[in-house]
């Protein structure tokens, strides 16, 4: 039975966690769920890790939503450094994933792509996890969390 | 008995550590305050991790106030990825409180920031240490600590 | 025989990986490849570092293709800065490969580019294994890959 | 017997190692000094671990005078990322004593910045070591090193 | 015997490696070079960890050739970082030599400079390793390498 990871926090103004767990379940089997809710994107490292090394978790999935302004971007920048610095520390992944308020263009689109994002990425961790040759057929080919897939270049 | 970490500085205009130790009181028992106080914001790193290491805390609270110049912005950002680094190197929290001097719009609202701030944290500092269910029942609500909770998105 | 990693993203638009497997092999022998695949640039690092610890890689050439946008920079930007952290963690290089997507006039060009700069990296990744000396007799002589060399200053 | 380090560079354009020394002798008794001077800023780290892990230092006072051109400013964010990391590493405090060239008016005000920030920091280093009761009487109190305090909130 | 390490890209458009190698062997004796050779700035930190760790160096002179896009910027700050790493990983120093390819006016200045930089910092090599009083009677004295000095404020 595998472990995974999800942290989140309650700056985000979407249940991206609810979305995560909710699209693990559909996607396959043989894992539990360690959860664990901090305040804001700078203290998803120090969770994350601790989900690694004391919960006993494979792979993390670390959710966050930072605002707009420019001092959030400075935040989301602390946080990504650090959540790769636990990565490198524990030999485990860590899949990060950031909305920013300022990605959509309204309220709709922007809960639209929060939820999307999510599951996409939950996807990914699953495929890390249990079938990472899923994601080798992927390679090089444009892949995309949210929005469309970019695609191969030209194509 | 748990023991709750307090560091501010010198450079800081407000007295936050007070607010912080005031609102903990307030908050819940089962806890003892270890003060530290240091120069400024870049000092804090060094003095969260002796608090951890040699003082025995649990969590820290690490109190700043950047001013808002440039060479603050960067000030702040060495000091907020020094305070991820002891975090991942102890396996502890650290909440980080930093008020920025241009973030309000006079003293008055500034002072008022800092306090709220202050208290806000000290909150979650505390729920993180006892009542982590508690943040989990606020996953993704928009919380902010000062200002208004932004809230879900479109709520 | 020597261990080259080849790690790859999802995000790419352009198969950098069969690029270098075919250039190592029309390079030379004495080697055998690994394979990784992750979602994006900043799975890089730990995937790397995977693949240097856990898979006995002696050097690893790490492809990404960060987009055009700010956001995309910053990302690129945290993936290096990993990718150094991984080599210090470990003693052996890793040979980072990014493209820019806007490092091109057009798609033409960018899947020219893509394709020559893996494959000369491909083989410097040879060379540093294998054959050292080839590069110190390059030193200083404005090497680029995939574009045009530099040249000697003022030739 | 406490060991004070102070390292500064052949780069800055004022002794501020003989203004740290005065000022300390001045302040109190109780320790000796470790003196050690390096190229430039981004030497200071590696020559502060030293001065701590192989000279016995309980403190360092790290002086730098950063120029006034942006690779300047990178040079100087660069050095204290390091600094931090030092401390991190040492469980030591490092005061950073940087004057930046472009933050005085004039010649006559960027030497006596100098001088005054070096001596206002080597009082804040002894007090450190010896008398952090001290600092913890200001904290809050908006104070600066070198040019006027700025004071509490609306004060 | 001392050993001094000397590492170089195959990036640079000037034999840097050359000039420091002259330089060294004109100041003094008491130390043999290791040599080495990597594609290009990012490559520099994990080699001169190597040369410290697996080839005995006391000291490196990490020799580099930025070129003048924003993105040149970006690598030398990460390569920078990864060098001051180094240093704190294995209590030796490491003189960084850059010099950028917008740092001259054209083709002639260029190469004076990367020739006049990189034999100065040599000699800074070479004082650190046996005679670092000298560089303490240089502190403060506003010491450039490669330009003119900037001399000591006023003078």
């Amino acid at each position: 039975m595998k472990v995974i990871g999800v942290v989140d926090t309650t700056f985000a103004r979407f249940d991206m966690a609810s979305a995560v767990i909710h699209e693990l379940k559909q996607t396959g089997t043989g894992f539990k769920i360690e959860r664990s809710t901090i305040p804001g994107v700078k203290d998803l490292p120090v969770a994350s890790k601790i989900l690694i090394e004391e919960k006993g978790c494979d792979i993390v999935i670390a959710l966050g939503m930072p605002g707009a302004a420019e001092i959030d971007k400075v935040c989301a920048h602390e946080a990504s450094t650090g959540l790769i610095q636990v990565q490198l520390l524990t030999n485990h992944h860590i899949i990060e994933v950031f909305v920013h308020e300022d990605e959509a263009k309204n309220d709709k689109e922007l809960r639209w792509l929060a939820d999307r994002r999510a599951r996409e990425h939950a996807v990914n961790a699953y495929d890390l996890l249990f079938h990472p040759e899923r994601l080798q057929k992927k390679a090089g080919t444009g892949q995309r969390q949210g929005f469309d897939d970019a695609g191969r270049i030209g194509e």
